[in-house]
């Protein structure tokens, strides 16, 4: 059995070794089930911030768990909506107390560095609630020594990457909803989940400066996506993952 | 007694002759009680989404009610921080839990347009999840007819405002936490609660691209404001305002 | 910025000097949106308590926290039931998780007295269970030295006010809805919101000595009063406020 | 196997016949652990609303559902307080969900005429609140033709009644914990549990008009009980349960 | 007043004698309103575990708490189905929250050996989850030394009794329900609510290697019942019981 | 992009094709992060039953969804216990919520035939409440024509296997854990994930008819093991696989 930065694959012999201290980071993919538009998978909120993750790992000498595998409800104006086919969501309440009760689960091992990867932008206030929820339990429990922190990845493209990324411009990350960024990482990592010729080549989506529900269905593109992945390619998922992966794992020594 | 937009204010025999057939938009202010630095009240997120809701039912024939008086717990990147004293939040639950109800009720009385009329940046996917509770326990009533949306009312103050109210270039909604925005508008709305002379003037506070939790209570400057409110003046409040309540009363047009 | 009894009111720095060493007494209204009849707003619950609450902080040195503006459901044999348009309700949980929240938050911010001042018959036992969880989460956290009170102002009308109020005799507190007690005190704070010529002269309602639910709308009096106020003046009003406010301002005494 | 009025000595066949078609009243006693002096066992909150459900349903061919053992927390003033031994209490949303949970499921059998008969003060509002519950999820499974009242026996005992059994004067149902009314009763139905030599005479307990928490352990009377239960005899108890069997038979009668 | 290992008909002053030092065992019957079959009252799982934890009461010097009357829903494969009529059951968190609410109340009183007594099947993991949330906040409290078991008496059969029950076979304690077991305890412990006339004597019902939901009523047996309680008499219910009386007060030696 | 099984490898709109008429079969992997024993990962519980969905899916024409990644506490006498490092739980509500939330997903993309294929023993009950918490609620929406049906994947296999298996004597699915079922199928399939040189090789595990909390560690062989995986093989668990596999899809044509 081979050392790996994916706690899943150790021994807990050998998970204990390395995290019974609290020395260890323990980064936590969050993700969801969400549709990506025609041309690719419905996983990337799930692979991407795991490929993330695994690769800051090995560098920082952190550990990977396993990820959370659906997240909240998609919001239309930054992920087409809940209502669409494919997307597959939890109830606020429920994201939330599985990172409580994961996080207290670490902190039980000893953990006492945790970062908790989001790859899901509906996710962050629902993870932010998971985390003070665990952060008061453990007080209680006399564990005050910890620190944990919630890192979208997006957040660590800078300025000068997305000048490059985004040469006619930058719309915000949240109609990137699977455009050029998403696809881009997809094709670096996976290109296997993405069908370039599927993609649908329509303008950004525009929306109200207010949010409706029920949804009215018609402000989302058919295509499901929220601006085009026209001009993704896998050489600028790499220079994303690259920028990505340095910042976060340099942020990891700040942040400890 | 006279007649008013605040529900409050109204007999019940009065609102019902006004709600009763679902025509009547029913806006629903939801605030917090949080420090907004040494020279303001704590109660911005309250006065402004209410007073606000008050202009655009008298221009829209709406109804207000009473606003929700304590919100999610403050952020350090958008409100300073939940350890700061004043500053006194509900668990996440309790917030959703809040607008489920009162939806709900308000959806029994026969309103069908309803609109959360959101002060506190911390608020928003709470009340996000509260509306699609009470859409879900409201459509197993059989009441499928009915639309609810949520407004920040900052979302409305537009480009060419913009720059009118910050001429040396605007760094975010998020970081205006006590600062030009709302001090002007208080400025404009309740100068009483607001004392310039105390108005602490910081560089715009800087913060890295993740939350960490127990916050580190030195990035947020000490006066609990994260840009400085030197140059909030009456007359921009009045600005803003106007933009909001112009282009509120248009949406709610264009929403219902 | 003048000084102020009312939290909400005050720079969170001046709040802080007030509250963090734990003398000051913080007062919360706790109340309800309720039908009181055709004569009356629906915001009594509300306005009373707090205009208790700021007359006694203002003779104590106390603080008055912003009122809670939605309560537990409205009873046929105290409210009238929550059948009725106007009334807008919270769910039993959603009533003790917001007393919860906020008590946790005043002694985090170095409150050791508090009062909720109720203003809702039907509040009473949900805001007891909201204290006793807030008191044990508390004392997970160390901090045992707090004193948490409810008071129901009412109870503070003694026997011979009750004479002077209801010289025909007085059947007693839960009948009183929208009846003498509650429209004095309005004509004498809020005259604005009575309407004396609306008020209907009814015999005071009668239920047999058990609830049943669905409610059998037939058994409250068509004006949603369980009594009438025709003999309410603000005479009376100002004579309830005394006493309670005086009545209250001793047991704050007593109880710290 | 006789037949019986308890659901839980019947067979399952033998009960469906009773109340698939809704005409049946079933009764659910709920009842609490509490101490009830030093003078008598803690079951009469569950043992009285037994023995009057068991004798109504005879006089008037209903059923009785086995008792809800455990109730809300004590109160000081009308039950001495939850700081007692002895006293074993629920959260108000166990004993919520538990109500909620039972109703519904008499319904799904059929029955659609429900009295819940209360022994213990402390659990009404929370009984309440499961009964709404309950009746909102059965009417979204379409169950609309159902009533379920609750009753506190206690309300059943008439003026004259009362005048005999408190010759000397009734000084109120709330500090007769452990006194005349529940001794005589217990007196009458299990003179087993009752050693009236152990009876503490002492003055009515007397309690400022609010209540605090935690609560001060001193005011409740040593005896845990707030009145004398010397006056209790046998005879009182079963002209107690006398008015009480007769008053909520007829009182069945009304209210389906 | 007789001395009694029953704490409901104990005085508080006499069971915190008892209690108050944590030696005494407190044994709490968790059972069901649940249809046992045409022949037998719907109250074995309430009652067998009640008589059991009485006779090893007796024995071992130990408390018998009220039993919680119902329990969680019944499976197709171990109770039938919670689709028959009769069987009352409840959601699993109210299960959960009921033992939760009752152990740390015990431990209030001072009990450090708890004994949850298990007479329904399908109550074993909502209460095992009861018995974990318990044991974490009586943690906050600083309550570590306690302990909690979980019995489910059956277990406490051993092979040789099988042998003497079952000549031609056992077939496992899941398809038990209204069998021989319970069925013959029922004829030595209470004669009076089974009638062998109308047992159905069927062949043991047979179910595919998982469940479906909602549940296909034809896989269960009209009766009701999972095997046929033919074969039961007293003298195997006497001996069932002492096996398990005996087995149980052993156990508390070496649990403790 | 290539077909897949895995709902996540899909497009939405291919997924959309598959699952609108409900007829597909969805099945949904349900694991846990645990302990294995000191000679495998500690993701068995996912990989297993994610591995046996897929091939069931293939043979069946069924999908397959993301696995929940984190399950219910592990208990001593199946797990080891949940006090062991590397075990990583959540609360029972929480697993329970899980699941009720993505099933009534499915259920609106139009999925009626739904599979949880279990893969951790503790997980079983709060599952099956999940279920039916989710069949409540969409029977409140109206959709009544779905069944869900949830599978352990060791209760496929079948008699003859087992004495295949275990030709020693067989000693119960629950003292399995880390043993030779486990252990030979990860050998089968996840070669890299086992290393036979670490494995312990004791005797079964023993423990008393009851559990106990806080667990004895000491009951727990050191190797968190319950029974010896040293007889495992992959030939055996090409073995497992295979009946597993043929009994499961042929239970898939029975069950819809």
């Amino acid at each position: 059995m081979k050392d790996s930065v994916h706690i899943s694959e150790l021994a807990f012999t050998r998970y204990n070794e390395l995290v019974k201290d609290g020395e260890t980071v323990v980064m936590l993919p969050v993700g969801a089930l969400e549709q990506h538009g025609p041309h690719m998978s419905m996983n990337p909120d799930v692979l991407i911030p795991t490929a993330i993750s695994e690769r800051v790992a090995k560098k920082a000498g952190a550990l990977v768990a396993p990820a959370i595998t659906y997240g909240y409800k998609s919001q239309q104006q930054s992920g087409g909506g809940n209502h669409l086919p494919g997307t597959t969501s939890l109830d606020g309440m429920t994201v939330t107390a599985t990172i409580r009760d994961v996080i207290k689960e670490f902190a039980r091992h000893g953990a006492r560095k945790i970062v908790l990867m989001n790859g899901h932008f509906e996710n962050s206030m629902f993870i932010v609630e998971g985390i003070d929820l665990a952060l008061r339990e453990l007080r209680w429990d006399g564990i005050k020594n910890i620190r944990v922190s919630i890192i979208s990845y997006w957040d660590f493209v800078l300025e000068d990457t997305i000048e490059k990324i985004y040469p006619d411009g930058f719309t915000g990350w949240d109609i990137e909803h699977g455009g050029v960024l998403e696809t881009s990482i997809m094709l670096a990592l996976y290109p296997q989940f993405v069908d370039m010729s599927k993609v649908v080549d329509h303008d950004p989506a525009e929306f109200p400066p207010y949010d409706s529900f029920p949804v009215n269905p018609e402000l989302t593109p058919p295509s499901g996506t929220l601006s085009s992945a026209k001009k993704a390619t896998a050489e600028k998922g790499n220079l994303l993952i690259e920028v990505c992966v340095n910042g976060i794992t340099k942020a990891l020594d700040d942040m400890f």
